[in-house]
């Protein structure tokens, strides 16, 4: 069985949020799958996805000051400056991270460890609603 | 064909280890797949799965030395503290790195380059066995 | 559908390389999948994999800057030496943005964002052709 899917996610400022339950209750289709995968993937190339922990949300503060520090604003060998001084920077955390996530499906569900959860990284000020490609695959 | 197992890989230090044999014989299955793919899932969010050199144990202790220096335990900005200093930076390594692996099968085994081995990667410096979920799909 | 077919991509100096296309006109089987997956995977562990912005080089120039200062060839801490000094940090980069991209295919193309381009990540000064393992897999 093979589901296709496009999912767009409401703007959110930059950093990153846990989007778990949005993604999930958008793929219905999850229900019929015994084993399977879900294959997620972001249309943009300044947001990205990752799997981190789901409870606390000083976790996903750190996440961004981390990848700030890392990866500056400011650094003085960036050429491509004009879409602003958090575009580059979020090209290389887009990249870091990577634009998509395979998720094992198990008896209807996503396999995911206890305290594992969706991050949508927001790499942007101001990116906008962003869209994912949702590709379900398996058997029932 | 579609088949998924949970494989146990016991406790290890915090560092890289490479864990291809071990894995490969947790998958009889392989042997049945003419072409196919193996998604490799780690449950947790401070351990992580990467694929790199499997020859030179110096280059793993590279990687240990490089990812300790760029994800400080130190670091001013880290709120998230409560479960000991190696948990947040384990969280940032694991997310870099990435909780997952997608290996192409071909003729029945696992078509990795020659120098292609499967890392665990371990950021805790007691993390425990970590469990994987790895899914097995493709043709006979 | 499963189909397999091994890439070869011809030298490229250090560096970022948009190679779209030419990976795309070596598997004309995509044409014939109305939703599925390509799952691309270098069989290398000093080069890699990644999408980002296809647009202007100078996004490309700039990768190679951050991937050069955050990981650089003089750390005091390399201990894997003897293949050369771009050697140890070309292993790091490639974990760092991985060895492989699954990418959704719809009605017959691969499902990326208008500015999405694979990227071939060249982290030795002379890596020589680069081979990768594309499987194909879905229905048509």
């Amino acid at each position: 069985m093979w589901r296709q899917r496009e999912i767009t996610l409401r703007p959110r400022p930059r950093g990153f949020h846990l989007v778990t339950r949005e993604v999930v209750e958008a793929l219905p289709e999850l229900r019929g799958l015994r084993v399977g995968l879900a294959h997620l993937h972001i249309l943009h190339t300044s947001a990205s996805l990752t799997l981190n922990e789901n409870a606390s949300p000083d976790v996903r503060d750190d996440f961004e000051s981390w990848f700030d520090e890392s990866v500056p604003e400011d650094a003085p060998y960036w050429t491509h400056r004009i879409e602003g001084s958090d575009d580059m920077p979020a090209h290389i955390k887009a990249s870091v991270l990577g634009p998509s996530l395979s998720l094992p499906i198990r008896d209807g569900r996503l396999a995911l460890g206890t305290w594992q959860g969706i991050y949508l990284c927001e790499h942007r000020d101001r990116g906008g609603a962003r869209s994912l490609v949702a590709t379900l695959m398996g058997e029932g």
